[in-house]
């Protein structure tokens, strides 16, 4: 019989509850695979995770985690070999941040992070994938990174949707969770949409709302740690929302030419609007995989 | 010369700052105009209201105000005798909605509400406008209805950014806010979404991302109060970004037919997508509003 994926809570355990090994967090449900990293499914998402500093690029703030993908290490040495690919738990994670499912996150002890137990295990509560993307890591191979922030259902109202959410699915035997996608809305950002009169640089589409024409302004190198790109108008561009969730996903990136990869077209860029080269590369060097694009 | 108009807190102006009259609320700048109710513009947005029960159809409950928008009303009864426009502070509020600007309240004393001063009037703080639609008011005439939630601050870390943002804005000269696109994920999503095959009902598009196809799913009578639409596959269907966006703004609607209005075209339905007509007829009720769009 195939066990229920529970996305948020596992009900009567609760944040700080601490295991002595593996065995007993797999017993709580809390996180069921005795080896793996990340438990889940490429159709489904992931429901939990364990930060154990098994990998060298892993970084805990406590709040925030940088947690690495799997993939391309070498079985004997545990070094990165080869480049990791957005598949299996990679993909799972992803698709937590694509769709807005919650996951669980335990630490395991290591005594590089102040964040870790001192010993065993400790279920440290929900967090959000924010957002994922690829770069090179110590070894000089890429690995997929995801961004997880904590959903602190204590004092936040949404946190608590999720947490009665995940006691509702337990009932109801459904998931219920939410997408926050979240657009920066600066004078800059009116800037570049007047710039290019409300149409998408890619496709000249303008959606018409009840008060108007609506676009989004899209940061070329994402604002925010890690990334930490600037909001300034060489940094910004004007999308639809459809190119706009597409160029975040990495479907597709732009050229030094300003020539499309992953679809096809040209970005229409307007002779004032200085577009940073730079921006692009990391855009296309951090989000562009094209390889796992299902045609 | 014209004034910087301050999306954001006052500096100097606190939550529960008290006036006696309009004058000194004015003088304060946390709501300049000594008449009216919205301060703003049709381009940028309204930055400040009165919540005074002027309108018989306001509904305050604490962190979530219904607010009525303006127009229609007799000047010497102060009766609704004719339709309210989506123009002037309505499409300034409106703007609010789309681009995710926070906008003061104050409120003014009224015996209805509880949540209301005893005397003169108190700024209350920042609130988001979640959402916005008309319905027939209290008098049979249509209304325009925004709907406000309390950004709080003190306790929730995207408030604060409001807050440090208003700040900055005095400084930098600009604004800087968040838009929130909220968007439920359910296993009932994910079903409309496969008996679509993640195409969109309305142009069969299917956003490709580097985990593969995204499209998503739309309520068509809204979740919350007060649309209280239900959670259920009778009540969504399947839509990429942008006929999404469309859709919720009023873009367009669906008559009963399927037809489409405000767009060309005809809503795709699967035989085995029971859609239920009274919740297109509620979206076309409260959101569709050809005659404020800009052809």
């Amino acid at each position: 019989m195939k066990a229920i994926r529970i996305f948020g809570s596992i009900p009567g355990i609760y944040e700080g509850t601490t295991f002595r090994n593996r065995i007993e967090v797999s017993l709580s449900k809390v996180h069921s695979p005795l080896q793996a990293g990340i438990s889940g499914s490429q159709k489904e998402g992931a429901d939990s995770i364990v930060v154990s500093g098994g990998y060298e690029d892993d970084e805990d703030y406590g709040d925030v985690i940088i947690y690495t993908g799997h993939g391309g290490r070498n079985i004997d040495s545990g070094k990165q070999v080869t480049d990791q690919e957005l598949v299996r738990g990679n993909l799972a994670l992803a698709l937590n941040c694509q769709n807005g499912l919650p996951v669980r996150v335990i630490r395991g002890a290591h005594d590089k992070s102040i964040f870790a137990p001192e010993e065993g295990y400790r279920y440290d509560g929900l967090f959000r994938v924010e957002e994922y993307w690829k770069e090179k890591g110590k070894h000089g191979f890429y690995v997929w990174r995801f961004k997880l922030r904590k959903i602190d259902y204590s004092i936040n109202p949404r946190g608590q949707e999720f947490h009665e959410e995940a006691e509702e699915y337990v009932k109801a035997k459904r998931v219920e969770t939410r997408i926050q996608r979240i657009i920066r809305e600066t004078s800059l950002s009116n800037k570049v949409k007047v710039l290019y009169d409300f149409k998408c640089q890619v496709c000249d589409t303008s959606i018409l709302t009840n008060i108007g024409a609506y676009v989004e302004a899209a940061h070329i190198k994402p604002l925010g740690a890690p990334h930490d790109g600037p909001d300034t108008l060489d940094n910004l561009i004007c999308l639809c929302p459809n190119h706009h969730v597409m160029f975040d996903f990495g479907g597709f990136s732009i050229l030094q030419d300003f020539n499309l990869i992953g679809i096809e077209g040209k970005l229409k860029v307007n002779a004032n609007h200085k577009i940073k080269r730079e921006f692009l590369q990391y855009h296309f060097n951090h989000f562009y995989d094209e390889k796992n694009r299902i045609p």
